[in-house]
């Protein structure tokens, strides 16, 4: 393994705000709760509670999928997929389907209506991720997509 | 605001996997997720599950802080953080103090105790740090730590 070259590389734990705040699992998490807390205001009067959000947007994005998958990439556990699942599809939002590759998978899918619903939230959605990253220099942001992307791959199948 | 080069810009909703996994809030609620689950069981007999291990190493970077700015620091609400540290106290890993710069402020403080708690479970927080992004090219690690760390600072006072 090779050093950081730029930067001393302190060890946990941190004797200083600087160092903490050169720590990448400290900056996820930061940023990954203020994005989700901001979020789940701004979606409080849509009813669209962010765990919800998180499986229509996998839907969307995978075209279909099972609870087991869903409760990856949604980061929930399996049961309580299992129940929002149920909620979504009580919504009309999502429905229940068999695999179009494997009849023997009983998968999950979006509805009319679920594409809808994400079609109208969509411009909340970029603009709160515009600001998000606005003011930061495109190639750099990019860069940073890219690694954690490889972050991300190293820990899990999808 | 200027746009990325390199890739296409998709808006959400995401309509493939790959554009799902460009998607910044995306990638870090997932590795997020990841990380506080690994590390919790990795902790589990240690008895310091992450809401806790936020905390004290919120402490040890900053030095002394108020239960307001733990709950920012540690992203728990103020009622849980207010709990979580009297069971530091309880514990003996943490204390209550009065702020040396001011002294009507109420701070938390490490006790020795809970400096060694944190000495001791360091090379297993090391470690799995470096399992997290030890196959990162170093440069393009601190481009993205740059890159997180102003995006936090856009956020949020500290």
């Amino acid at each position: 393994m090779t050093e950081a070259r730029k930067i001393p590389k302190p060890s946990f734990p941190y004797g200083s705000p600087g160092e903490l705040n050169s720590f990448l699992p400290y900056l996820l998490t930061r940023i990954t709760h203020i994005w989700s807390s901001e979020l789940n205001q701004a979606l409080a009067s849509e009813k669209l509670p962010t765990p919800k959000l998180r499986l229509l947007s996998s839907l969307s994005a995978y075209g279909e999928l099972t609870v087991g998958q869903l409760a990856t990439l949604g980061v929930m556990e399996q049961s309580t997929t299992s129940r929002t699942v149920d909620q979504l599809v009580d919504e009309g939002l999502a429905a229940r389907s068999i695999s179009d590759a494997d009849q023997r998978k009983r998968t999950v899918v979006l509805t009319r209506k679920g594409k809808k619903k994400l079609a109208e939230i969509s411009p909340l959605i970029n603009d709160f991720h515009a600001e998000l990253v606005g003011n930061v220099d495109p190639d750099k942001l990019q860069t940073c997509i890219e690694v954690l992307g490889e972050i991300l791959k190293g820990k899990t199948d999808y």
